[in-house]
């Protein structure tokens, strides 16, 4: 079983379904329809029903989704229902926050442990103990870890990477711009925060230059 | 002019193409290859050529592009040659840590200041002035800044994006896991980490399954 690219953004919106969902829950509210999400998300009603046609949760005509029906469907997809730990590789600015971002283990990732080139002497940030990359080998291996968070300078990404297959790691999140080479059995999502300000950058300059042609 | 959607994954690459063109320019390579990027970045050479196309950039047969007139053209492309003065709403983890990332300078963004609910004087977070949201409207209308990173808490995301519009802005990067209802011509960027992170674990999952299925 592989997924299909073009089930992709559906996977991308499930955290937005949770958050709507676990809004309504809080309102107590029971019973909601495809429609109400279509509006609340901007998109059309026929997307939100072949999204939610992933999940192993059934609605009902005229009533629509039970919310914790739903809940329970979208974390059971995700597999956001078992926690998997996994350490994070590079406490710089961008690793220290995620760090401090305590959404992560909500949705099934924890993060036990952080290591770092530069630290001499084991610290803590945020309550997670941060030590020298010379410790990462013994405890991933002790702890049977699989799943890495990548925020180290791109310079040194590649040669941390090697280091994470060496150890057994199978799922890098990476945050570098640096596009990792990795054997095809390890997993890598990247998360290019570039590509995100490029995306804006050239609609700001397009929407910039068509005002001025109207003129 | 408006941006075709089957761009946005060539728009999103650049910055890619951009820092593998600024390793060659310090080893002192002046000109490349479409096979060589395809290469490097585990794309087509086809999509690398759709990729450059976008661009005003000329190649030559046999010889390829030359390495400074593909960084031009690129940097002129996204707009980074001209840098855009910005503000960052919601000075906690994720946003403090975005200040600090200098690499966002390079790439046309310069975030001149920074705005929080709690924060009651003012301060300074890696040489940023960060001040109560209080002051937001006038500094914003006095600097004249149209573009807003916005970093607060999903709960106050919705009513800290109607100020930004209030004010004036019409670009905005959102790192909340909120769906903005703006007016039509604000831009919205989503930059959503539980995206990623829910494409990671249901890759992870399926890749769990298959494995277990196999055995």
């Amino acid at each position: 079983m592989s997924i299909k690219l073009g089930k992709v953004p559906s996977i991308r919106r499930m955290p937005e379904y949770l958050g709507i969902l676990n809004n309504l829950k809080k309102r107590d509210i029971n019973d909601i329809s495809t429609s109400y999400f279509a509006e609340k998300m901007g998109i059309k009603q026929i997307n939100v029903k072949k999204d939610l046609d992933l999940l192993n949760v059934t609605g009902r005509t005229g009533v629509g989704y039970r919310v914790k029906d739903l809940i329970h469907g979208i974390e059971d997809f995700l597999g956001w229902n078992n926690t998997s730990n996994a350490v994070l590789l590079g406490a710089g600015n961008l690793g220290s926050a995620l760090l401090g971002y305590n959404g992560f283990k909500k949705k099934g990732l924890n993060i036990v442990a952080a290591f770092d080139l530069k630290v001499e002497s084991e610290k803590e940030i945020h309550g997670i103990k941060v030590m020298n990359i010379s410790n990462f080998k013994d405890i991933v291996k002790r702890m049977h870890i699989n799943i890495a968070v990548l925020t180290v300078p791109g310079e040194v990404a590649q040669k941390v990477a090697d280091l994470l297959v060496d150890c057994g790691i199978t799922g890098i999140w990476n945050f570098t711009d640096i596009k990792l080479d990795v054997p095809g059995d390890v997993l890598v999502q990247d998360e290019n925060l570039a590509s995100g300000l490029a995306e804006l950058s050239v609609k700001i300059k397009m929407k910039f230059e068509q005002k001025y042609s109207e003129k």
